[in-house]
């Protein structure tokens, strides 16, 4: 029944092999954890991953504040403050629900409950016959409805307005996000294809990537990126300080990404696979930075921190779609051709003169694909076309209707400051208040 | 028996209505955790609190660090991490148990024991009947001890001399925190009138307030800043990227803070509670940047970067008093209240001429009043009266003790730098260490 | 049979005398807690100790970034993110079970299981007799391995080649730190002599130190560092508010670097045990701060920021040794000691000429070798005799085969850059990438 293509199931064999010796489930280990414990680890877990993950927005704050010209680091901190602050508001208001409709589906299997606001448990009354509290549930998923916005702001930095982009993030975070992951974790119709997306390679990073693509499209590269000349402008980031502070606040995070989308730590045998996946999301992420360090000494004689910081995310994203089954060597060459491709993207991106300010699209599109369509190398129950078919699906939903908000935008209101401003910088055309006014700036 | 102002009381309603009807609790949930069991969660949410409260210091360094002028970075930075220090000390030496005596008042209700430093559980010997462990109990409530004293410490910035500052900490982190707080959550007084103060709103974050403007009454401010022309002088922060970093440290350790102030995870009931306490937090630091976006931009045609972040900061101060109550759109009208409160009350600081750095004192003094007024709004138990009673005997204690501290420093001592050292710099003459020696300066 | 210096033995009564009061241990507690629930609670406490030990990589990072010149940041960044990327990798391909033989130790009790790649439990099948996750305990112990090697990072700055480093630290990483620490922590030789290290002093910092240590000797101090004329020329570090975000960073780190290192969390008294680690972790880094104010106070007249940095750093280092049995007073005698050893020991390296960028050797090195000189003080188990042997033995070790590899290394593709290159400084040279482009740097 299941398919794969003859070279990656060759590959596949590799990575599998570990981890088919590792199946083994003890079918008859019932867990002696009474409902009420069992109730407070997994709500305990979801907690624990809300802090990590909500921490993640400001590793892309810090990521991106250090990756941008210092003339446009307050309205890149600001965009990043923002975005969290609105996606909470409309995950609650719409999102969580229109993603998780229950029995409550609008359209069955694609559209969930429209408009019907998060409520919680009860002041001192907790369900436990639903494993895990309902707030716990709801800051969890939250959090990654916001890493999904966290994702385009870094793209379309150095020339995007303000209001534009808060309201594309209003929308990407009430309905574009809640709408294609419901499909999958909503129990929508992926989910009955038996696509496989453990922790959002494709639901989260590549949704971002792809709504990102849109926006780099329609908005343009930035004033004098590429020249008339054919060759590109090298623009800088101000900091690398702060963008290796928000590598490392992501791969922090991360554990809370992938570990608590085991969604359970209630028994001994969720607790070990946590475990597994806070392992290969390291491996990965270090076999990702370490690719880059490879390719960079190769292709360029010198190694490019950027690059390195990229290569680690791009890890970290590809191993996002299946965590847990890879053993660690699996998990390795995951992350390493992650990171390979992020360094190998970037240049394709400056051919078609799309202007990827911070390389999002190659490190949460580009690698979120990899890694999505590797998993069935580990999981026996993932299949290489249903793969491919929910990248597709989701990557045409994201990117057609993100591209349709862009242009109507950009119709209306206008997306993209003026050139004098952009040359001026967004800081001061934009927020009147330089990120670091003290200090002499070059040029 | 309990009376609400009518205006207040409509604007109640519509907060309290989703959370009267969540508020049912069943009372014979019997949880099946055993004693055991409930311990070690119990003291494991202290220990992740506490963690993530200490992680505030840190916030409140970067925060702080960034809104200073860069000439007094070095001198900021230091005291953030003197002060979590001396609060070390000086909790374990005197204040915990002035604050926490059992029974053991000096003054039944009011002073609790005197010079009784803390001792732990013997090494391998819990006391299960105690429900957690001491050291975890001790490690929590002393960030909060902690975090009143950060508080003070962006007030006072670029003028205050390092030692009589570190001496009022001592103060402060010793005796006058300790008190005030023994009065409501050790039992005292307040406790027993039925004031209802959460996690802090006015313990810790008004207290810190109230101390900061009794500070900067007496040390004045800085030089140049309230012009002869009646004009103001901008004297903008020097690096917006790590008070963004501070902001968002804060926002993640408040996690912990509200979420810890639950004093319990080893019920169901408690879980969900805690959950309950995280997501509200969150709503409400989210309206409260939202808020200041949009008074910002209508005020001043402009967004403020570093209002927006005072507004995040200003939400989480007001959910504080009572972050388990309300319902979420209640949280996000409470949030977003402080989130415009904070906006509004720096010009009026400015008025006064009171000189507040970094906006401690709208944040954590007025947002802080605002949320433990409007505590019974939501919460059954509290009363309005009572309610300004408590904020009214905390706040007249603290700024008298405060302002005469202050005032016998300052005729000792000294507490100012002279106005070259000031103009300077205090990382000049104070410390004779710049913070940033390789870059240029302007000016 | 265990003898103890007179001089020593009558501090460790002024430190011991609390602990000794609280040493009872009840036998007969029986803990209510069922083999699943502790397994997971064990677990758990791994997981969160080994996220909060990975953030003290980023620690390190920012704390070097800081500290070192402007013109070296990109090349210091890059050193840290690649060092825990190959960390991983090492230690999961031949360190753990060199380290963690079990029965499979190649020489007994001195070099452990060679080439022997870590696995992980199956998929969905943990097994409950081990008492936690076998990743989760690979997770933890990756990450003590990982802050070995950052720690060397920081002494050699501004003129170590990117190359060597990286190989020095693969061999670090895979080899040294395994073997050594297999003594002790693999049940080899130093344990079954009855030496203590709780959480690393020795194994862990002074390790690093020595590793650092004779890096330094062979690289030589900074082009210009020590002048002809005999006086030493400062060389101060670019970024204090990075620095000191560091020093918050591992400060945090530090409660799941001790703490874990209880191993356990599944009893009442692990739990208290755990709460003890943290307050005694704390108390120590408050005082080591604070003796480094009391100290560059009264000997140079200002305080000194890097010196109460490394002064907190210190007194964390000196507690890792012993943090669960002394009592609080005497975590801070032995944090305040660590603290004050720091600051006197910066002239001493500068006396040998030996240039350490961040004081790495001051603080992990001499405090660490101090905290398990200590350790006798305060836990009954131990003996000064013992702890001296293990020290030197580890120290000899590391020393000795880290001075044969950079020699070897020296001698090969040399570690260090010319003298121009130096001054112009690595990141140009090394990296071809300036870590803040926009910023107009000094001379």
């Amino acid at each position: 029944m299941r398919k794969t293509p003859p070279l990656i199931a060759a590959l596949a064999m590799s990575i599998a092999l570990p981890a088919v010796a590792q199946d083994t489930v003890a079918a008859d280990a019932v867990p002696a954890v009474s409902a009420d414990v069992s109730y407070i680890f997994n709500t305990l877990l979801f907690l624990i991953g809300g802090f990590l993950v909500m921490w993640m927005a400001a590793g892309f704050a810090m990521l991106e504040a250090g990756l941008v010209r210092s003339r446009n680091v307050t309205t890149q901190l600001f965009k990043n403050v923002s975005l969290f602050a609105i996606a909470g508001i409309m995950y609650w208001l719409i999102g969580y629900n229109l993603m998780y409709p229950g029995d409550g589906w609008t359209v069955s299997g694609v559209i969930g409950s429209i408009f019907s606001p998060v409520t919680l448990d009860p002041v001192g009354a907790g369900d436990v016959s639903a494993g895990y509290s309902a707030g716990s549930d709801f800051l969890f998923q939250l959090m990654f409805c916001a890493t999904t916005a966290s994702i385009v702001s870094g793209t379309l930095a150095e020339r995007v307005k303000l209001w534009p982009f808060m309201i594309f993030t209003a929308l990407l975070t009430g309905i574009i996000y809640p709408i294609e992951a419901s499909w999958q974790w909503g129990g929508g119709f992926l989910s009955e294809m038996g696509f496989s997306d453990f922790a959002g390679s494709t639901l989260v990073h590549a949704t971002g990537g792809f709504a990102a693509l849109a926006g780099a499209i329609i908005l343009g590269a930035r004033d004098g990126k590429y020249r008339a000349d054919g060759r590109m402008q090298p623009m800088p980031g101000s900091n690398l300080a702060l963008a290796t502070l928000g590598t490392f606040i992501l791969w922090l995070g991360w554990f809370g990404f992938n570990g608590g989308s085991q969604l359970a730590l209630g028994t001994v045998n969720d607790a070990a696979d946590v475990s597994r996946i806070f392992v290969n999301t390291n491996m990965a992420a270090s076999a990702g930075a370490l690719a880059a360090i490879a390719v960079t000494q190769i292709m360029y004689r010198k190694i490019d921190l950027t690059m390195v910081l990229n290569g680690a995310l791009a890890g970290l994203v590809a191993i996002t779609a299946e965590p847990l089954f890879p053993s660690i060597f699996g998990s390795i060459l995951i992350g390493a051709v992650g990171g390979a491709i992020a360094v190998f993207v970037v240049p394709l991106l400056d051919k078609f003169k799309i202007d990827d300010v911070v390389g999002a699209i190659p490190v949460h599109l580009v690698a979120g694909v990899w890694g999505t369509l590797i998993v069935p190398a580990s999981n026996p129950d993932a299949s290489y076309i249903t793969q491919l078919i929910g990248i597709v699906v989701i990557g045409v939903f994201t990117f057609v209707i993100s591209f349709v908000i862009w242009t109507i935008l950009k119709m209306t209101m206008g997306i993209r400051v003026d050139r004098e401003a952009e040359i001026t910088g967004l800081d001061i055309s934009e927020m009147g208040m330089e990120a670091y006014p003290d200090f002499v700036q070059a040029k």
